[in-house]
């Protein structure tokens, strides 16, 4: 039997997902590729360590040099994490001629140019499907099912720490604290959870999906991004007044200088949104992750499935050795082209996105505060869809005042927020929450 | 710049999407492929006919050996429908050595084996990705994205007409004939609606999924097969009190003899169930459609879009025939092995399905009916979970007195039913309705 082999380096959770996968699927592999995979050499930094698989330890080594160096390795699975040392590695397997699997999102949001130049050059392949959403099938799907349609949007859930976080603070009316320490106790938020609340995980995953779907060439600081942290218990009893689920979301989508799907332009942005309570997104609970795509012909499509772990991501990092297996068995590498070279699309100023927004006011409640806000609204060109206001629970305590606006410009309600927020009659800086029609 | 030559059969709704999309996407398709996709003949019944989509006139022809016959001609798109013309044009363009593509699930189902050991022998590829749930990217999924992975049980929701009908009965609490009158009125229903709310367009598409996923040969007569025409108003407004949706699922999962995932057993089963109303299959709504797969490694992963319709299933096929311009050009047909010419798991018998029921009983309003049920029950081995009864509306009119029970085995549940419609207690046939843990 023909046989393919590879390199692993990394051996934490994920690397252990793999080595069980490919060990313990071994017939089902083997029968669908007609060859054997073979792992040659697993770099570690510690060969002492105690592991959760076993592995044969005249395969260890403590240099990833060695994997680039072994002519019976085709394939190197960067499994390191970081943007440093993976980053030397990918770029030596490259030179070395050999293809690439990772599941490093920041490896590939900040370096990605580099190393897909590097590969195009060399004709070898780079998959990373476990780099967004392990268990979710999205980048395959944007690479192949649509490479005939034009992909108009994508909203994505695609951090389970948050979406845990949220989804505890929904269904149980808790805190943020209090989820977010309940998320660090089942290991679905690290002890430094900055990273995830911050939305700049979300922001380097939706970095590579715009690259796929449109073209794109972003860096994570481009993504307008706002985190979890300001979120609290009263933002999710009005949203389910309101008839909404709120929830972290990616966007990314076409956005022409009136708001219309122009083909040159896209908004690209991680934020905290109502949206509708019966859509498809609103029903993804815990630390499960979702994409829904929006394209010309094929209309939505929704996939959604578990978005780390070691058997999830694991299984991707799998089914991408598979599929470049395939490639180097049929003699076909670069099958599947890299994304393009050269930016196909801009980024849209972040001034210029145009939603509906959800904006909570703490205000004393005296007479004419809401006529005032409204014409201050009015006066920056923005609409009102409702009002709502609480009782207040003491005499004198400043009270929430909630609008829900039709469909505004950016800047235009910045803008009025800032005027809003100088009265004396506001206790409190005003939050906003964008609405997505999913 | 290179051309792949494609000849399309069949020119109506399918073949109209997949000749605008091909033309109204070109630049993409090119940019993406590295080539041009260039139709060289399309075969018509009626070349008179006025089209939706403009084509060349010298293109047309009536005779689909035409396409098999043109050396200019790789890959023939089947998009006749039937089993009949369908099949002769399939075997006669594989036998001439051209890869096919077709979104034709009946012919799949029917004729499967023979077209794919014709193919294999041949060397070319059959690709069908449009012949189940036409905007969900199923197929591809399980061939690649689960190539390292066990699936252990599919779900789906692969009907958009009588999902349509479904959700209209459970958001209006219509009745059948008028949520079929108004599918019809929209288009969602065909005049003779029968394949559709008979569950046998289902349980073609089920036969292709468990191939794929399990190895499974079947054929639709071996599927467990239950439409939707006995389910009323009311059986909804029991699956809501009982924290329900109401869905027609099509189920494939692997069964031991206990219930358990054993690897050599498969059930395979198309008819209305209950499932958890806050699951992902439960927000399925209108004409969409959505397939579940839970596997060893993933999880649980859902790919949820339109089922059907000119562009989603154009899309569908298009991205096939770009696939294989892929394995064309590279020169790899081939690359995706076809499903395995031996089954790889046998089917359980029906009767040895073991789910939980809800049972709709239609009973007289008399003392001891209730334990007389009861007691049947447990003599057949099957356990009660809940038990509702409606208050009856006039005096002496019979009953409705609903139990949800335990797993229990179908051949036991329906025992049980048989001896309890004998009953002179019993108004009506009992229903009952499987209860799916999604």
């Amino acid at each position: 039997m023909k046989e393919v082999g590879i390199g692993i380096a990394g051996f934490g959770t994920v690397g252990g997902g793999v080595l069980s996968i490919l060990r313990s699927h071994a017939r089902e592999i083997e029968a669908r590729l007609g060859a054997r995979i073979v792992v040659r050499k697993v770099a570690v930094r510690d060969p002492e360590k105690e592991r959760m698989v076993d592995v044969d330890r005249s395969l260890l080594t403590t240099r990833y040099q060695d994997l680039v160096e072994d002519p019976s390795v085709q394939v190197v699975v960067e499994l390191v994490g970081g943007t440093t040392e993976a980053r030397r590695l990918v770029l030596a397997a490259l030179e070395a001629g050999k293809h690439v699997v990772t599941a490093n999102k920041a490896l590939l949001a900040f370096h990605g140019d580099e190393i897909f130049r590097l590969a195009q050059e060399k004709g070898v392949d780079v998959y990373y499907e476990g780099a967004v959403a392990g268990g979710v099938p999205v980048i395959r799907t944007l690479r192949e099912a649509l490479a005939s349609d034009r992909i108009q949007a994508i909203h994505g859930i695609v951090n389970g720490t948050t979406n845990f976080i949220l989804t505890s603070m929904a269904e149980k009316g808790e805190p943020l604290a209090t989820a977010l320490a309940e998320a660090q106790r089942l290991g679905y938020a690290e002890a430094d959870p900055t990273l995830d609340v911050s939305g700049g995980d979300a922001a380097q995953k939706l970095c590579l999906l715009a690259q796929l779907a449109f073209g794109a060439r972003l860096a994570p600081q481009d993504v307008l991004t706002e985190g979890i942290m300001g979120l609290i218990p009263e933002d999710f009893a009005w949203a389910k007044e309101f008839g909404y689920a709120l929830k972290l979301l990616a966007v990314a989508r076409r956005s022409g200088p009136n708001g219309g799907g122009e083909d040159r332009y896209i908004e690209a942005r991680v934020h905290p949104a109502f949206i509708p309570g019966d859509s498809m997104l609103a029903g993804v609970r815990g630390a499960m992750n979702a994409v829904l795509l929006r394209s010309e012909a094929l209309g939505p499509t929704l996939l959604f499935g578990q978005g780390a772990g070691a058997m999830p991501t694991g299984s991707a990092v799998v089914a991408d050795i598979i599929d470049l297996s395939r490639n180097l068995l049929s003699g076909s590498p670069g099958r599947v082209p890299l994304p393009p070279a050269q930016p196909l699309v801009r980024l849209r100023s972040h001034e210029e996105i145009r939603t509906s927004y959800y904006l909570r006011f703490s205000v004393k409640d005296a007479p004419g505060v809401l006529a005032r806000i409204a014409a201050t609204l009015a006066g920056h060109g923005i609409s009102i869809a409702a009002v709502q206001q609480r009782e207040h629970e003491e005499e004198g305590a400043p009270v929430a005042l909630v609008i829900v606006t039709h469909q505004a410009r950016e800047a235009d309600l910045r803008a009025a927020i800032q005027e809003i927020d100088a009265y004396d009659t506001t206790s409190a800086p005003t939050r906003f929450i964008r609405i997505e029609q999913v």
